[in-house]
């Protein structure tokens, strides 16, 4: 079953990506970056930029964070990050739907069994 | 002006996105590989392993590679690989019609001027 994902750039600098949103949405069920991030395989500093980044491209934050005691701070969701999970998802689900016709067609065209692929011509890369 | 780039994921293995459909046009513009790795600023070797993974991938071939004489080989695009770069271009337009509402609703909430950028609240990553 295919699966689109979305990629929109505003700019040459600021976009949304299927990371930023997913990343987004562990934060808010984990209640934490350093949760989010190891559910995602990721490095607690590379989260904290990540989402860092996400959140102050927006005049609005998409999370707030809460200096914590003893077992350090949390990290909730606002209406504006919940609205973005929801904004993004909704067009995924709805781009499945509207390219479903273009995608049948290139999937009916994918080599399916191992032993159908074709071989590639030359064994190894020649300058042409 | 917001662009969307579209990833079309036909399973965890088989995609097809914006990197390889450009390489793909630009074989077809130059009529070689090494010239469409250049204007990409990509190395030859690894233009060849993207279209020959690319390639691969379906059942009608997308380019022709012609070895040629002194001057070294070229490569066309066959009629699949014309129709490949139409169908996803297709899309991304459409995708930009169809998802007008939505993204102007980021946009317009974009951090515009750099001065208005709200400051993270932790200078450095601290667990959280």
């Amino acid at each position: 079953m295919a699966r689109i994902r979305l990629r929109i750039d505003f700019d040459g600098e600021h976009y949304i990506g299927h990371g930023r949103i997913e990343l987004l949405e562990l934060i808010g069920r984990h209640g934490s970056i350093s949760q989010a991030a190891k559910a995602m395989g990721m490095s607690y500093k590379r989260a904290w930029y990540l989402i860092d980044g996400f959140n102050a491209m927006f005049r609005e934050p998409l999370i707030e964070r809460h200096q914590g005691g003893r077992g350090g701070g949390s990290a909730t969701l606002t209406p504006f990050g919940e609205r973005m999970i929801a904004e993004y998802r909704a067009m995924e689900a709805k781009a499945l739907h509207v390219f479903a016709e273009p995608v049948r067609f290139l999937e009916d065209r994918l080599v399916k069994a191992a032993n159908g692929r074709r071989k590639p011509k030359t064994a190894a890369p020649r300058r042409q």
